[in-house]
């Protein structure tokens, strides 16, 4: 029965990076460079953002090497407009796609107990103490995570 | 063992929801008036949607009468600024501490089988068809919807 529970906490990620796929899908390179308040990040960055984020759990979940590496120090390292963008916004795009697919690939096939094992940022010893600090709960975190940026990039939608 | 991953789903609705009491604590009446971004929602709006909202789980989730039905009219049912505000300030953050108190307490009372029936916006029959339709679901997507907002709130901070 636990399967049950996952796959509903897999569904509600699959939910929300569904919306933003949607969301960006909908938006050329011109329209990514509005800002979700005046002075804020532009939606451009905050694809960037979510791409970086989700690329690093793919090595944080022991799913492989992560695809897109080179977007750390413009979207995570950074604030926006402090580099300029490493990929075209139709590049960005593709990346996303690709970090989401390979993560949904690998976390659909894990079992109950790799869903309870440790993440890769957990030393062994560090797990020992805190048995939270599993997968599941990163990817709750996550999904909270991607939430919180959708309710930001929203906003730049005409009322 | 699905008690672990109930757990874990618990400590995340917890941990969106005691971010966000952080934040609203730390507004006082003025500051609440601030917007998003501009002509959009206040904090104050927020802070009365997530209110209604949290409020109308207590009966999709069979843990009783609703605490502040007369949220939904300013909150739900209409956009922002086109109704007074029904509460102050200090009682609305009253009503919002209330409402999670409530539904915290009756969550985790919550037996494995209880959290994948239905809520009671799903018929029996809907939910025969759809099993996927009940309360565990539902805490995720409330979670997801509350962690939206937050990302929202949070422009209203200084950089």
């Amino acid at each position: 029965m636990e399967q049950t529970f996952i796959d509903l906490a897999v569904t509600s990620w699959s939910g929300v990076t569904g919306r933003l796929d949607k969301f960006f899908a909908g938006h050329d390179e011109e329209q990514l460079l509005k800002q979700v308040a005046p002075g804020r990040n532009r939606l451009f960055y905050l694809l960037g953002h979510l791409t970086a984020i989700h690329d690093r759990m793919l090595p944080l979940l022991f799913l492989g090497e992560r695809l897109h590496p080179e977007l750390d120090e413009c979207y995570i390292a950074n604030p926006d407009r402090t580099l300029p963008d490493p990929l075209t916004a139709a590049e960005l795009k593709q990346a996303w796609t690709d970090v989401n697919a390979a993560l949904l690939a690998g976390i659909t096939k894990f079992s109950t107990q790799d869903w309870l094992a440790r993440h890769s940022a957990v030393s062994e010893e560090d797990f020992a103490a805190d048995p939270t600090r599993n997968r599941f709960t990163l990817l709750l975190n996550r999904t909270n995570h991607a939430s919180f940026h959708l309710g930001q990039a929203i906003l730049t939608r005409a009322k």
